[in-house]
């Protein structure tokens, strides 16, 4: 018999982590493993029966499991990581990109053990840099090793908008190129409320604004937590690639993918529009810049190939 | 036009607090209010920014706001009590009870101010007590002042049950009466698999474990977590409750509620099955309970007055 | 207690109002009653008892009622008018109108008596007259009558793009202005698949055989089913509509709205972009048309004219 | 890559087979062929595209195809038999039984050739022996072919005292043995509200009268629509069954099993509690059974042998 639930394993029990076990179990879209380095079993194992004794009144049926042996993730077929360190005062750049590299080899090398056949999405930052330690290390194809950074950079702009506007987010669309965050490259020519440009919506000030407050988004985050950084978004970003994925529904989003030649890059992961479907990444979509996008873009393209150069 | 968007607002923004927030955003129940004190400011308005940021992706229209501000809980239609100190190493039970019960008097007194007809779910503990105090400051009629403890604690035994007998935890029933965790009252006659009485799935030896780690349940949690309590579970039931309210779907669950000569008590809150709808407490059932039943919950409601006692 | 169930009646209990009634239920947006002449009152009541039979199973409370008395519409919060009769061979459109204009009079009178404070969103054909003989005679002010088109035919429009590029249909939007079918003014500039204009997705040729196929799009169901018109995806389409005013949910969604003055007309109901929400139509879109778009939706209102001339 | 969307083939696009497919596609729970006759191959493809136009308004991906070809329903995971006649006036048992045993067999021959691998579920009437000779003539082990009533009969008993009660559907449970409809084992001391048993709810008369609207359930519909039988409650039990045996749920349902010695019965198909899983049924759980219930039941069963005789 072909049907068996599907099997997700999420590598990081921290806020992120936890919260997108939450989130896949409440869509039912697999089992989940919630993943951490022994020191935190405790409360990785707490996290995942205090979700799992949810379960009952959300009225759905998924395991969710707390372990420090990767021996459970076994034939996952997805494979999400937010692993590793956040930036902490004092902390060079340099330091954190080897720091979390390190995280990202040997957690690649546990998860390509049990699950070769899975596909890979990456939260861990700088995003771009550790997606392609992931890639490089893992040896699966590109298809399979994806990152995550546009969907949550437009969940933020489109929040702003629909705030702005007081209408529906649902019917606020934001496209974004290139890195996450500072580096982000948004295509306010393909952003629309109700399908009309945001442009007949907007003042050129506001949308600059609006933009500007998008970029530092994580940022205004953090500063409001004062200790630690947004997981609600995230987590639900990660949701919404990986129902892509496991549903193949074949979704158009914004994902951090390996170039080949693509916008004019070479073995680069960078944010571009991509098609999620069963294979991961299923194709890239290429549009065509204007010279100001472009520029914007090369600029993006060199900070990620700057962080690239400090993975050993 | 009488169509409104309903209000809710959750007092406390710790996990608990924030997790039912972000389960109240995603059934669309209406939009949601995350309280705290002043010096949680930055964190509450940093939790429930994240949240909102996650609604384009969720799919989801709710507004969600972070504040240390009650007159922003204007008009709420239901208000969640999570607020208040967890017990700490070296606390007295005592010292608990009168901090907490200082907490729900202040809150309350906001929550009364601001929204006279909204129903009020309390959550924090001793939670029995709690919400005896919050019912005698409101001034409100009884069935405005509902606690939650039982169906959390049948989450725990209905997933236990299903673990063990390796079913759908959608086909499984708990039934408890009385306080929460070690006073609780399990009813294991009325408690099912698939609409089969448990004692024909497991042997006595089982289902008195089961029984003993659903009472311990939020112990277990504690002790896993190492530092904090559980709140994905509390979360999930206060918005079955808060949903069962809202809706006015007339469901049956368990809850802590005003007794008036219902089970021979008198003057006290206490965990009993009910309905809830729209009125919030709509109705207590009564059942007949065997000697063995009636003498544990005896010493449940003397648990409950002992902590009482201790509120001025 | 301010809280109660929402209350929504549909008037005409044939395919499309009966599967209208069934996605109500299930989004447990309020209970449904579907009226009907007393001509049907058993199917009318067959058909809602056998779907309250189906909400246990599918996990829902929503009480659903057939009736041929509008006293049981009594303080409605959404009214649904599906009736009218469908165009038959042999029949003159000037029949038809007069017709299902007296259905819409008699049906109105009855719906104002009952629910003097409701919304009234019409399906009845041709939709665009038979919205603006509901509104005449009900007297309401014209936020609270409104009539549905455009999100069907975006609605097609969208499934024929998403077939066509093997992508997700979350992931393509359209837009529409003008009346029904035939008569529809689609903007394909305003037309998108993740964001990208379809333009760039397909050629010319392509995109306007897409919406040639469109536009007939009513009548190849017509033909395919031999015997009655399309009725799911109608269903479908009055349910979102419903769901953005009783969620208040403030979308942006393509609606026959009454017109004084927008894009240059005059008491006239047209298809436009509107914003719906708590108070019904909050708003309407204007758009800077091109000469060759204003012609064509120039065309439309003179073809609704038309139709309108036939009302007495 | 071991990820692909199910695939559900329903057998039949009358009523219920098409709002079986409208319900699976919500559901997201696979792309879905609605087959039937060549003679109803326009009604069928009509249906199913009207459908498919309604997936990007209800946020759903799934194909809905129609066809009169088995071919297309290559590869299903899971194929549901809803095709076959219905009494009509005038028309004996044995020539219905005969009727629809001969479209059971040239069915379940299609069937099995283009999906081997897939389970069956039967709702063509006399349920019973239909899935006796879907079971004879497919060859497949018994878990693979299993009948659909008693979910059906026990919503239409949950509606039943839910009204009665005024409470949540949630909140009811029904249980049931044997037969469909006037067959019909009722164990009402299995059945309860909130967990309590229905005659701690209901005197002995309005239980009984209750049971009795339930055998007779089928016919009350038939009667009101004057013209066809039941399909939302039908169609939504179906759905129940396909989403436990889709997700692996290991749901307890009544189901129509094949039983070898299991409450002393062999080679007959009869409703039982059975756990409904990945592998189709996963189980067969068996009662003890009061010496009334007994009797009952054996008369169930006589009532199934004697039109099973009637298979040739």
């Amino acid at each position: 018999m072909s049907i068996r639930r599907r099997k997700i394993s999420i590598i990081g029990s921290g806020f992120t982590g936890a919260t997108t076990a939450l989130m896949l179990a409440q869509k039912e879209l697999g089992d989940v493993v919630l993943v951490d380095i022994p020191q935190a079993e405790g409360p990785t194992k707490g996290k995942a029966l205090d979700m799992l004794e949810s379960t009952p009144v959300q009225g759905v049926d998924a395991q969710i499991t707390g372990t420090v042996d990767y021996e459970d993730t076994k034939d996952s077929d997805l494979v999400i990581i937010t692993a590793g360190v956040a930036r902490k005062p004092g902390m060079s750049r340099d330091d954190l990109v080897s720091t979390n590299a390190k995280v990202m080899r040997s957690v690649t090398e546990q998860v390509v053990k049990y699950s070769p056949e899975c596909t890979i999405l990456v939260l861990t930052n700088p995003v771009d840099a550790m997606t392609y330690e992931v890639y490089r290390t893992s040896g699966f194809p590109k298809n399979r090793v994806i990152g995550q950074s546009g969907v949550l950079d437009t969940a933020r702009f489109r929040t702003f908008i629909a705030q702005e506007l007081n209408i529906s987010v649902e019917d606020v669309t934001g496209f974004v190129l290139g890195g996450h965050g500072d580096d982000m490259v948004p295509l306010v020519r393909y952003s629309y409320a109700g399908g009309i440009p945001l442009e007949k919506w907007l003042s050129k000030d506001r949308l600059d604004a609006i933009v500007e407050r998008t970029r530092k988004g994580g940022g205004e985050i953090v500063s409001l937590l004062g200790n630690g950084s947004a997981y609600y978004a995230p987590a639900a970003s990660l949701v919404q690639m990986a129902e892509a994925i496991l549903k193949d529904k074949r979704r158009i989003l914004p994902a951090i993918a390996y170039l080949e030649g693509e916008y004019g890059y070479n073995d680069i992961y960078l944010g571009v529009p991509v098609i999620l479907g069963a294979n991961g990444l299923e194709q890239i979509i290429e549009l065509d810049l204007t010279d100001e996008e472009k520029k914007q873009l090369d600029k993006s393209a060199d900070s990620v190939r700057s962080v690239m150069k400090l993975l050993s």
